[in-house]
């Protein structure tokens, strides 16, 4: 039964039943296809099949929706009308590619069948009506090739062993005396063919299908099929793409670069991907199919003389201007239409261009920035829309440091500047090798001759990627730019040897675990390890965070501990401290003594007088902080670790500390007995230790006033804001609340200093979530500690977790890590409850966040749309919260 | 400024301003009085001062509403006229009592004055219109001492020092020669008030008030003050009575039952207050102040012939014929008006009798049922009115073991049978040290001369309590009979030397540490370690069980994980398992071999091999508990510890390990080091094991579904409910069940028989809870774990809480301890939701609770309230959920 849905979507110049905005029915690829048939863009017609299709078919145990074939059928006959030609007519042989096309881009991930169509009588045809006899053979022999590796499935048994087909072929080159595939003959073509067949049926128990048609259900059911396969589950997983999303299959009418040296084919940007300079920008290769340009095989030419990086370079504006005249005109017109930065593939076909794919380009943290900000100068968009155009994850990049340019580097080689940033790490020859090595904790870069989808893990692992092949479109160089991992690539000087696991440059040789750099922007191999320093922000970037300031309505806040993490983060634009936690502070130099002094007193007199040492310490500390936020409010927390935190575990320190102390072993060691926990997270901490120690609490608190009356009476504009963690009860709060308010008041009378300081809570377990109206009652302001109240809401230990959570979101159990990105389904729940019911409270209550989420952009969004008034991240992650919450503010509007 | 709230409440026979239902604002004991006045009970009029009064008082920073002070001169005037006596006046004195009196008894724990408005003119007014001189003095005596020590704080410095007036008194007889109280003269007593007032000034610096009216305000504000001390603070903690309840006082004429022979005070029962039995029952001073029953000091008589034990013993009803009959039909008249039993007091002046307290009488769990069915045999009561008479919690007395009647027994001592029940345990002296020695984990029997409202605490830790002093409604009876505790009384056999630690009875001494056995039910002591039973349940308590029944709605099951237990539970009226844990199966004999073997694989066909070995263990077990709870539904929950909970932590069994299972103390080592986790409770565990080794949850549900195979086949009815422990989402509840669906769907087929089976989850993780909607699209019921969504909706680890969680309650930050009564304010509404949501997906869905709650009567009312369909406990508390679920469905009708 038919179900009245339109399952398939022809294209072609101006005659297309899609468009743009039909991405998620039609995938990007065919979405833009239709789109540029719309605009008169000179497209191969073609159809789509949509991604509800694709759902339906997993929906329905890989069976296809009643009426797709008729409706395939069909519009191939619409096809045909357009091109002239007709699917299986020796004579006049319509040949089709057939593709996937997601609604988000996965490079690489989904197969592939090229010159389908082709048969042992077709063949022959096409031979005829080309006049070219080989190109006829070589395209049958790629078709059977690829038919046979993507559908029938002929694959290397072992991740090791050569692929099937290339064997045969090595043979016959052999067998032929020859070196290269081109120097094969027509006639060693036909073998080729004929010897592919054989081996398919000999492995694979399966025929080679001679019929057109068959041939296009075969390679439209592999594309669908590969939705499914490991990489590509892998790197939805990576990516946070939804299963259930689906792709759709492209069927469109071959054109072929490789018909003489009146083809290319070539892949362009319309601004150049790594700075976002405004120059066209791209790489084609003469007589050749658009596979080889990605797939790095050979290195391939640059576009025009912008492009070029060295006089023997031959440009295609030179070789092809007539063509060029019109790739020039058409990405003109594909920027002016899409009003971004576009990523295209064109082929040219004896003379006539085609253009075969556009797409919004990737490009690096610096390219987005520039180009969004120049587009908006030159009118292209708006501010709204160039804020909304810079991922606030890929400013990392931007923040994260470079080599020191005073350094002394020693450049080993020079490659392309494929993906910018400075990395340094130890050399591994294996993608697999990058993930073991990367789980160990290692920081490793991962050398490959050229790189393909299956190493996509190790890629995502490594501190940067050095390939000796391909350009600046390869595989590598794509991936990478898009991960924000630095990479150098076509690095032609170095010489690979995967089985010795070593990499050799000019006379040296470095094997496995070595260390090098690589300078992303530069383009360069440095030897061994090179030291870094902090990023200028300015310019673009700083333009740019103007704007995103413009459009936000929440704080960002900085989680800082010390006066220089304050500098640093007031630099990046901090309009305050979310979390200074005071227990670091109980770490250094002779404080511990202090600290465990107060442990191992028996009585509140003798913790009160080793808190008395402690006092002075951590005034200066509070002192340094307030004063490098002058005029911001500082949210302090009071003790949260549990004591046992300050005793040392291994015996050996411990001997140490009964010396110091002047006690016996077995007293430090009945001590930490007596403290320890079995799941200390969930033990005596946080107010715990202030309810039960309360003269802990009063000295933090004389500690904030004193420091804060000091600055006062100095001048300084302090705000300090007292906040207790742990809270699960209004009662908890009452109770540390009335402790540090009497502290409070009696200082600022001892000191004779009137302070504007407030008393709040954590919100960090699930209880004082769920009765915030009860807390706000004694409230000030509430900020949630999403760290805790993720591993409650979960019941899940940060410290254990990783024995499971990377299986559970491999598995999809969870779509992302929790502590990364916070769960809205679940956690959210809890803040937004808990916000909604302190406001039900005090409607004016302030509300902020200071766990890990604070710097993570879907939380960012999330915490705007609960109406949180700031979010608090680590000092580098500010400009990113910066950026996430002005794009929470602009999509909302 | 006058609020026109009236404050002061007046009583006296037919005059009342306040009635029974007043409790509330006029106390248990002030709304009695009325009550008894309105039903024409002789009460000595006087009049209730509101606990309005107290919680404004501790409001206003201790200040007394406008306009009490002329409300109480107003009400003295009435009771004055009523009397036809004046307050403060030498010819006619008007003498006082003050007593405290909340809205739930607190016996003993706040102050009372008696004896108010004598000075050194009214005494002699006193003894010229009594023409009793000595018993003048004695009473001018009394008061002054009481009113030292309760209102002007005269008391002895340290616990152990002696009271300050007593030492008077005993210095005072050496000096006279005399051995009692009673043998001193007349003039003795004069001096010895001069010197009590001399003491007190010496002492606290302030003068005893001869103005009667300063001493009553005095008084009464002493009584206010005590509602503050530290031991009624410690009562109200440990049972549940809120601080803001605040209590009355209560003002009334004074009568005598010491103003000569023909004078008595005593308290009674309208039935035996520890069996049940329909006799009444009582006890009586002749000459004495009520104080003089209460406080244990003089052992006081029986009031008939039905409490008489023995022929020594002179009754009221022979001694004062017609005041005992006006008593016996006073409380017939208040039985029959309150439909309740009555624990009376009164007093015999000059043999006219007043009724000064009725209320509702403690009783034991035996006499509560046995009250409670034959009131309703009775026609006093109805049946629902029956099942609330008892507390569930106090069943379980009755659940509890009872010495073993055929166990050699030697009896050391006989005292009274003061609270039933079976204890034994180690000998201590002091309240402290019984507290002390509890928290060290031991059993201990306090043994004092008398107990006094500072042991209260020690009372409670202990498992017996044995006095050597006073009778069934000493101090020490009542409060045992209150807490459930086994106490006999009155065992004057027994000499007790707290200095020495030691007790003496005919030739043997014991020490502090030694064993002892009482039983409580028989009033004996025995010596050393006696072996119990477990009780037979029949007779009244079967009759109330089964009333209960008819108006339960829920269900209620057991946690039970071996036959023996299921048989005990459905002995107990268990209506199926609701929590059989797996994992206890895992340790016994050779299967903790197996399943090391399994921890230790490292592939998955190593840990099947060893999964093989447990299947026929697991499959028995399974086969044994289905087959006792036959026709009742049985849930299991799959495996829940972490692994490194089956693997030897010490040294030496970790080498017996490794010899067992041939290898390496080092393997063992490396394992137990792999598997550590720093929060184990948050780690990997539940369902996040079967995510990770799906075989174990398969050989789980293959063992389940074979033995109920197996069993259906034999003709056995079983109902297996498999339950998926410690979901967060639904995702891992969809990979779990898919795995147990398919292993039973493939046991069935392979058995050839058909189960009724279900596939359920429990909820205990808080985001479970919270996404419950989602959770219900795949589970087939729910089962609250309390005990884990306590731990994390609080973040309170239940192994360490104990550093601080007995100190959030006696501070009042949390009202009980949520691992015993469910925390319905928090944890609760994550149920509640978890419900609602789970119910909007499937309304018929089935839902249960597992925690230890689930025996809570607190909880299983909230169970109740929220529509949960059973609730599951331990076996021996199977009886109190059915009356708690009972009382639940009668309190909402």
């Amino acid at each position: 039964m038919k179900s009245g849905k339109k399952y398939v979507y022809f294209f072609a110049a101006n005659k297309s039943d899609g468009k743009a905005e039909m991405k998620n029915l039609l995938g990007g690829k065919g979405a833009n296809l239709a789109e540029m048939c719309n605009i008169g863009i000179p497209v191969p017609p073609g159809f789509t099949i949509t991604t509800e299709v694709c759902t339906e078919f997993y929906e329905n145990n890989r069976n296809y929706p009643a009426g797709l074939e008729e409706e395939v059928a069909a519009t191939i006959k619409k096809v045909e009308e357009e091109m002239g030609m007709t699917f299986g007519d020796p004579n006049n042989p319509l040949l089709l590619s057939v593709r996937s096309g997601a609604r988000a881009s996965m490079p690489g991930m989904m197969d592939t069948v090229l010159n389908l169509g082709l048969n042992d009588v077709i063949v022959e045809g096409l031979a005829k009506l080309s006049g070219k006899p080989r190109f006829a053979w070589d395209s049958y022999r790629r078709f059977v090739q690829m038919y046979g590796d993507v559908v029938l499935d002929l694959k290397p048994v072992n991740k090791e062993d050569e692929d099937p087909f290339e064997v045969i072929i090595e043979e016959k080159k052999k067998a032929k005396g020859v070196e290269l595939d081109t120097d094969l003959t027509t006639e060693d073509l036909k073998e080729l063919v004929s010897e592919f067949k054989q081996a398919i049926k000999r492995e694979t128990g399966r025929d080679f299908p001679e019929d057109p048609m068959e041939q296009l259900w075969g390679a439209v059911g592999a594309v669908f099929g590969s939705w499914m396969n490991d990489r590509a589950k892998r790197y939805r997983a990576l990516n946070n793409i939804p299963s259930n999303w689906g792709t759709a299959v492209n069927v469109q009418t071959m054109v072929y670069g490789n018909m003489g040296d009146d083809c290319a084919t070539g892949v362009a940007f319309t601004r150049d991907p790594a700075t976002g300079n405004r120059k066209f920008y791209g790489e084609y290769l003469v007589n050749a199919q658009g596979e080889d340009v990605v797939a790095g095989i050979r290195t391939p030419q640059p576009v025009n003389s912008s492009t070029q990086s060295d006089d023997s370079q031959v440009t295609l504006e030179d070789l092809m201007p007539e063509p060029y005249a019109d790739l020039v005109a058409i990405y003109q017109k594909l920027e002016e239409h899409y009003k971004d930065m576009q990523d295209i593939e064109f082929t040219i076909q004896q003379g006539r261009l085609w253009m075969l794919q556009t797409r919004n380009g990737k490009r690096t943290a610096e390219a987005a920035v520039r180009i969004a900000v120049e587009m908006e100068e030159e009118g292209l968009i708006d501010k709204k829309t160039a804020v909304l155009r810079v991922s606030p994850e890929a400013l990392d990049q931007l923040l994260h440091p470079m080599f020191d340019p005073k350094a002394d580097k020693i450049t080993l080689a020079k490659g392309l500047p494929a993906s910018p940033g400075a990395a340094t790490g130890r050399i591994v020859f294996h993608a697999d090798e990058a993930e073991e090595w990367a789980a160990k904790g290692e920081d490793v870069i991962l050398v490959r001759i050229e790189t393909s989808p299956e190493d996509i893990g190790g890629m995502h692992v490594a501190k940067g990627i050095l390939t000796s092949r391909g350009g600046m479109t390869s595989h590598a160089a794509v991936v990478a730019r898009g991960m924000g991992t630095c990479c150098v690539a076509g690095c032609s000087a170095i010489n690979i040897n995967y089985k010795a696991k070593t990499m050799s440059v000019g006379g040296s040789t470095f094997n496995e675990g070595d260390w090098i750099s690589l300078d992303g922007s530069a383009g360069t191999v440095l030897e061994g390890k090179v030291p870094t320093i902090d990023p200028e922000l300015s310019g673009n970037f700083s333009t740019l965070m103007e704007w995103a300031d413009e459009f936000r309505t929440i704080n960002v806040r900085t989680n800082a501990d010390t006066p220089h993490d304050s500098d640093v983060a007031r630099n990046f634009g901090a309009e305050g401290i979310g979390l200074c936690r005071t227990e670091h502070m109980f770490f250094e130099g002779d404080r511990i003594k202090a600290v465990r002094e107060m442990i191992l007193s028996d009585d509140e007199a003798g913790r009160r007088k080793a808190l008395e040492k402690l006092l002075p310490y951590q005034r200066d500390d509070f002192y340094g902080i307030f004063k490098a936020m002058h005029d911001l409010p500082v949210t302090v927390r009071t003790l949260d670790p549990p004591l046992h935190e300050f005793l040392p575990h291994e015996a050996e320190n411990q001997q140490e500390m009964a010396d110091e102390m002047g006690i016996t072993l077995e007293e430090v060691k009945s001590k930490v007995a007596a403290l320890h926990e079995f799941n200390p997270m969930l033990g005596h901490r946080g107010c715990r230790l202030g309810v039960t120690y309360p003269e802990i609490t009063e000295m933090q608190a004389r500690a904030i006033m004193e420091a804060a009356c000091q600055l006062t009476k100095e001048g300084v504009k302090v705000f300090p804001e007292i906040m207790i963690p742990l809270i699960g009860t209004k009662a908890e709060l009452s109770d540390q609340k009335a402790v540090v308010r009497a502290t409070c008041e009696k200082v600022q009378e001892e000191m004779g200093a009137k302070v504007d300081y407030m008393i709040g809570t954590m919100i960090e377990i699930p209880r004082a979530a769920l009765t915030a109206d009860k807390v706000a009652e004694e409230a000030e302001f509430f900020s949630f500690g999403t760290n805790d109240l993720t591993q409650m809401a979960f019941g899940y230990s940060r410290d254990d977790a990783g024995t499971f959570l990377p299986e559970y979101v491999q598995k999809e159990i969870l779509p992302d890590d929790p502590f990364q990105t916070l769960d809205q389904e679940g956690v959210g729940q809890l803040i937004e409850i808990g916000v909604q019911r302190g406001r039900q409270t005090k409607p004016d209550l302030k509300v902020g966040i200071c766990g890990e989420h604070g710097g993570d952009p879907r939380s960012v969004e999330f915490c705007h749309r609960v109406g949180m008034n700031y979010v608090s991240c680590s000092p580098f992650r500010v400009p990113i919260a910066r950026l996430a919450a002005a794009q929470a503010a602009v999509r909302e509007s």
